[in-house]
């Protein structure tokens, strides 16, 4: 039976109602079934479609520029954290629970808004708003953002729905503590592979140590100074830093292999061929080789809708750390912030709660730049 | 059903005989059984008991010394490498199979002086033996020598049984080349433990890596000079290696442990406390756990028993430089030495082979310094 949302509830009694149907990557069915139908209820005037467990919606009044939100429906697995309960009161009221921050909050605002966009009586909690649009707005629920990169559900509807995702800015309503976070870092990860030669301890002088050469990479790495970044005001900080270091035979054998796994965060002025480049430069004589790479994002921030965004917002843009999902809008060509209720430190934690009051400040403001 | 072994044979003869009996570590029942039936036939002058897989013999003429000879009945596992077979001719003929190497050519001269001195006839091959035996002599064959230090045989003799280690003099029939190899290096093995803190790599700066941590454990490593030793003209080389080193929490995680490895090869003038020492001299700054030590054994070549091994044997005597049951004995305050017939380095591999020539000599060494 398919779980009754009310979307035009207060949007923090929706995001409890949310919190409340687990969604665990792969599990989305249920509340994707319920989001389905909500809108179809309560959103009639929405162009609605369904790929798996994302659900599409949009608004098609002619406007001459679209907003896309994005938002995804999965959560990591719970832990014991389930259903919400509250804390507080007034404007100090938390909500805890699994998916709290990492993101019901934000695909509350989400369907708060396209309730209201696409609701019969265009009209919600008193505000005009349908008709009053400034864009066009696409909404993206989406699956699987929780695990590996191949299963995310926006990479499908790129494949299969791409047209979708196009629009003039995309808002991903990740948590952001309320604040426009703009573009995003790349990331890349490289295995460093030194070789030696194996020998028994005892004589260890007809062997060569592995591990012992690889000691030069990781002076490297501790000397390393990482750059900050500024562009369009928002500041990047890069970053280098070891991940993982893996290497020995028996308690006995000089080792003739180590593997040591580098991390770097770059700055959006920079594509992946270019990080690849610089690290290879600076393990240069070490065997090197690219595990994985995603390139970052540029904060966009001189588009107009980027910029009425940010003043909706009322405060200082500042630079995402993270890799998200706004680097596959940015890829398409669009500019893309992050945007939605919640402290992003506190995802995935057992202790996962959000101040209430940042899902209606996350919602007032978007109404506000969209209206 | 035992099988039978003809402890007058020619010892090349009885070290296939060996070989063609599999004993692998913990499965040295059939083998144990065929040497204790062949020494209570065929050597039956002698003392024997047994505990577990261990076969022991001794003479009892009341010599003012005596010289202890020790082997192993077991092997590492079969590799496809039995039954024995031979190549070439001659005095350069080989004996290829498992445990030819390590160490059923050793096993085989002992049972063959075993034979010597126990047989009712105190004749082998021609040659007077038994009345002109100059040392009292103890005979052991034991189980389990491959495998982790607490299931090794001679250390159950030890507790169970040990007036049967104790004499003046201990030879060890490990394969040396058929050289005198004195005494042996200890080893201790150590973990270095560097921590930090974990933190998102987007976010390094609020972490502290404890792989970088671990790099200038590294590089002391790879600085590090080794001392060469020199011990009754036997030159000993110390080592310092790592053997593992692993760390890691996530491909975006800074890690907050990393740990590393190190094993040392010391030189007998060092015993275990002040070889722990200096390791917390070299890696001061480092959290430090010694995982485990083995006393090294002195040469001991200055006894008269010793010297005359050496005599016999016409070569020059080196260090040991792998740590044996040598020490055992050291630790008994006994002089100990390695002599045997093949390559340690073809030890536990596929083409384990050992040539004939080495193992006639080396019973002929032991029977002129013996008899």
């Amino acid at each position: 039976m398919t779980v009754a949302l009310d979307l035009t509830a207060d949007p923090v009694d929706l995001t409890a109602a949310l919190v409340d149907v687990p969604s665990v990557s792969g599990e989305e069915a249920a509340l994707a079934d319920a989001v389905q139908h909500a809108l179809r209820e309560q959103a009639p005037a929405l162009e609605l479609t369904r790929s798996g467990n994302t659900v599409l919606a949009r608004t098609n009044l002619g406007r001459p520029t679209r907003v896309v939100l994005a938002g995804h429906l999965d959560t990591v697995p719970l832990d014991g954290n389930l259903p919400h309960h509250r804390t507080g009161s007034g404007d100090s009221e938390l909500l805890h629970g699994r998916g709290t921050v990492d993101m019901k909050g934000g695909v509350a605002v989400m369907l708060h808004l396209a309730a209201a966009a696409g609701g019969a009586e265009g009209r919600l909690r008193g505000e005009e708003y349908v008709g009053g649009l400034q864009h066009d707005l696409t909404f993206v629920f989406y699956d699987c953002e929780e695990v590996e990169y191949s299963r995310n559900g926006l990479g499908r509807i790129e494949r299969d729905l791409p047209d979708w995702l196009l629009g003039d800015l995309a808002v991903v309503c990740e948590p952001s503590n309320g604040v426009v976070e703009a573009g995003c870092q790349g990331t890349i990860r490289v295995e460093l592979r030194s070789t030696g030669k194996r020998a028994h301890t005892a004589r260890a002088w007809m062997g060569s140590n592995a591990i012992h050469a690889m000691g030069d990479a990781m002076r490297r790495l501790a000397e390393y100074q990482p750059r900050t970044v500024d562009i369009d005001g928002c500041t990047y900080r890069e970053g280098l830093q070891a991940v993982r270091v893996a290497g020995g035979v028996a308690g006995n054998v000089v080792p003739d292999e180590c593997v040591l796994t580098v991390n770097h965060r770059f700055a959006p002025d920079r594509g992946p061929d270019l990080a690849e480049a610089h690290l290879r430069e600076v393990f240069a004589g070490y065997d090197l080789t690219v595990v994985d790479v995603s390139a970052g994002a540029l904060p966009g921030l001189t588009t107009p809708a980027a910029k009425e965004l940010v003043d909706a917002s009322g405060g200082r843009p500042v630079a995402k750390l993270g890799w998200t999902d706004v680097a596959r809008f940015a890829a398409l060509g669009m500019p893309a912030v992050n945007f939605g209720p919640g402290d992003p430190t506190l995802s995935h934690t057992r202790e996962e709660h959000v101040p209430v009051e940042q899902i209606r400040r996350c919602a007032e403001v978007l109404r506000r730049f969209l209206g």
